[in-house]
């Protein structure tokens, strides 16, 4: 069985991925998209015969140079039958083209640690303001304030998947109130209600933190609105780590200027990187930080656990981790 | 039944407290020392007959003024039988004395949410140096850095009474391996793992982060010295929202400038204020922050809560909370 894999994950990885898979053969993609086996082979790509495509964070780094013969590859391939992606969303088009064509698609959920913790942290600030108390310290200066708690405050987590799980699990930690939004809730979910996204503008009024963890589709698309912001409570604070197409930018601009919500702290954009004329950069009630909430130094460790795990499930034939199906696409 | 309170916890609370105890007169001790009934009638403080005592912690602020003669009545009083303090500590000698003369001694735990907030607050900012993403928002700098989370991380907390156990709940949900440090642990704590005072040293190297929440005595007056930082893993950071006694300050300057510890986030000092040449103020490796810990917007109602509830226990005979012992002094 042939697994295609880049260079950087075959060097960080490939010695257990085959110690624990016996029978494995990994084709590392490398400079300019030449591929080779383990033992130095040069593998034509029209005939690399691959199974399953590992595509890890490394793809997607610095100056991309993988992505376009990596992908090229996946989606010409006759041989493929799984697809490991290294991302927790699969709106890329390319995504829902293997998925279509009956490729077994596994999303990545190693994100949503690291993102919970970047959540929390983003939320902490906000109430206790740290900045403060560094500037009496650069002073000398014996000056405290009075902060709020997240205890007893309430979270509108829009988007409940791993992401948001992960969020509300630690909110609720700190005796925050969750309510969860999702477009078909289970039930099961750790929060202490649930509403479908037709009743969001019923729960956002009751929000002090609102978390945007939803995938980016054409419903998602710009949810976050004029509308949206205009039943906020204006003491409440916008977190944004999902996708930037959920937020309507220039009504977010808007809205804070209009005093319609707090503050907001944005990881992800409508256009990355942020143009350098964006507005948000200078706003005194924006935090922006380059789409780096999920950028742990454990993200690599846990992404090669997830795909030596899911490799075995796969190869036993058994139920196998974050699938992602036709049905999840509609 | 008379109870002595501040004029401003008399302002705030005193109808609310009258309807709930039907039967108790409040003496309302406000400018210069003065006694008043609710009525508005003057109280000789010599002949004031309060049996209960409520201190709130209007009294520690500002220009303190009221603490001479509040603390001045009640050490006098031979009517009184219960003092309720504003204080999570109990090394106050005035407590001590009361504790030792026979007058019911309760603590209070209002301080532990806000304080076990702000640890969290303390550790995330630490380990994900948001100051970073500031520094590039402010240059319009699309520029990310890979960040440590908590998961997985060892806590080593030293004090296991009410705050570090609202500490221990906030990291275990992140995932951290906590370790409580207590004189005499119960066996019912909320950590992976109970260790006494003795053992420190052997749990020390393995902390990513050390909390220090011990009370302030003889046992742990400069518990945090030389050798406690020679063991403490050259990453770790260390964190006192306890008493500033407990930590050497001369010594943890010198484990800082050598390496054995990351950094420190102090919110209680040997002297407080702390003094203006205190080298703390501008070590790069040291957050200064006013005993600022417990200051949430939340405290002053939830002194009421516990205050009201206790004296509905002590009217009716029935156990209290957070009762201090002679035991406990020793």
């Amino acid at each position: 069985m042939r697994v295609l894999l880049t260079d950087g994950a075959a060097r960080a990885f490939g010695p257990r991925l085959v110690a624990d898979h016996p029978g494995i053969e990994l084709v590392a993609m490398g400079e300019g998209g030449a591929l080779r086996t383990t033992d130095g082979a040069a593998v034509d790509r029209e005939a690399a015969g691959v199974e399953v495509a590992w595509a890890t964070t490394d793809l997607y780094r610095q100056d991309r140079a993988l992505v376009r013969p990596f992908f090229g590859l996946v989606r010409r391939s006759e041989t493929l039958r799984w697809f490991q992606s290294a991302a927790a969303g699969y709106d890329a088009p390319i995504f829902a083209e293997l998925i279509t064509k009956g490729v077994l698609f596994t999303r990545s959920d190693v994100h949503s640690i690291p993102i919970a913790e970047y959540v929390l942290r983003a939320a902490l600030d906000h109430v206790q303001q740290p900045g403060r108390w560094a500037a009496a310290q650069a002073e000398r200066r014996w000056e405290g304030h009075e902060f709020c708690e997240l205890w007893g405050s309430t979270w509108v987590i829009v988007g409940f998947g791993s992401i948001g799980t992960e969020i509300a699990r630690r909110a609720r930690a700190f005796g925050a109130r969750v309510v969860g939004v999702r477009r078909r809730p289970s039930g099961t979910e750790e929060a202490d209600k649930m509403v479908t996204t037709d009743e969001l503008a019923q729960v956002l009024p009751h929000a002090d933190v609102v978390v945007l963890c939803a995938p980016a589709n054409p419903t998602t698309s710009h949810l976050a609105d004029l509308a949206f912001f205009e039943v906020m409570q204006p003491s409440a604070l916008l977190i944004n780590i999902g996708r930037g197409s959920v937020v309507d930018e220039g009504a977010l601009v808007a809205a804070l200027d209009a005093g319609k919500l707090a503050a907001a702290v944005l990881d992800v954009f409508e256009t990355e990187p942020l143009p350098a004329d964006s507005p948000l950069w200078s706003h005194p009630k924006v935090t922006v930080t380059p789409h780096d909430s999920a950028n742990s130094d454990r993200r690599v460790l846990r992404q090669f656990e997830l795909f030596t795990d899911n490799l075995g499930r796969f190869r036993r034939g058994e139920p196998m981790r974050n699938v992602v199906t036709a049905d999840d696409l509609s």
